[in-house]
């Protein structure tokens, strides 16, 4: 599960990088709400890695435990079309977080994610989350309402646009972003 | 907000329909992993309600802060398309919640939810979360937990529909469920 992180640049905890996550912070959607020391045990429990431009860091169909949270640099999220050819789905730049919906179900990746430059990101997987919430409820609780909020946010935005491609089947215009 | 609540029939807390909810257990998603005991308590969260055929019990577009679990009955969820009139986009029976994404964010609902029966339901709103949360410190992040659950799953069934929708923007098969 996950195994392609053992061939990823360990960067260690997150706590070097609480300087980075503030200065993106307005880009932290997970974050909303979190004051300094919050960010700060948050970030104790993240594993950091960098990669080159072109790691898929995240492969569709492949079992996985973890959200990633976008430190620095570009990625691409790719979904196999009903040809068998990957479809671009969405972008992410640095704050924004992908795979959040495999650390919560642990079923197969929605999407892959490609690395477009070198990037720099932290991981945040089931046993941390379970970690976080059994060290710290408080903060355990407010990181869970962010996720549903996270999820619900996007959940609303693939409705309304499933409901707008179906009543307009010919439409062309820009995909939201999915992943 | 929901003031509609008011003009409906009150059956009190959720306590007396603890039984009712057992019957029904394996359809109540939200309660999987629950025992008996951890039912009680959220019970008592619950503010339930008796509403005939035909009524309106979510409004789409209206403001809203409370999920509803459906106990007795069958409703019909619907969505105004880009015409203006209410398309059916799904149906729920006993055990479905419903409403959950104005729950957690109190933004206006998606779509509305019409009693094609009489129908029994129990509410949940936010400040009865935020209650069980503080009062039930480990029941309120299992429920959080059931929650993103939820509202999870959904995001991978309409996602991948609509994946599937925009590479055969012809198909006209059955629409999944929605709301």
């Amino acid at each position: 599960m996950d195994g392609h992180l053992d061939t990823f640049e360990s960067l260690g905890k997150g706590t070097p990088f609480v300087a980075l996550m503030r200065a993106i912070i307005e880009h932290i959607r997970l974050f909303e709400d979190f004051d300094d020391s919050e960010i700060e045990i948050v970030a104790q429990y993240l594993d950091c890695y960098r990669v080159p431009t072109g790691t898929k860091v995240i492969h569709e169909g492949e079992q996985g435990d973890f959200m990633l949270l976008l430190l620095d640099g570009n990625m691409e999220i790719a979904r196999r079309g009903s040809d068998g050819f990957p479809v671009k789905i969405g972008h992410a730049g640095p704050g924004k977080t992908l795979g959040e919906m495999s650390l919560i179900d642990g079923e197969p990746r929605f999407a892959s994610c490609i690395a477009r430059s070198e990037c720099v990101f932290g991981i945040l997987n089931r046993s941390s989350l379970t970690q976080i919430i059994a060290d710290q409820p408080r903060l355990g609780v407010k990181l869970m309402m962010q996720l549903l909020l996270l999820l619900n946010q996007r959940l609303r935005l693939v409705s309304a646009e499933l409901v707008r491609t179906m009543s307009h089947p010919a439409s062309d215009t820009e995909r939201p972003p999915l992943a």
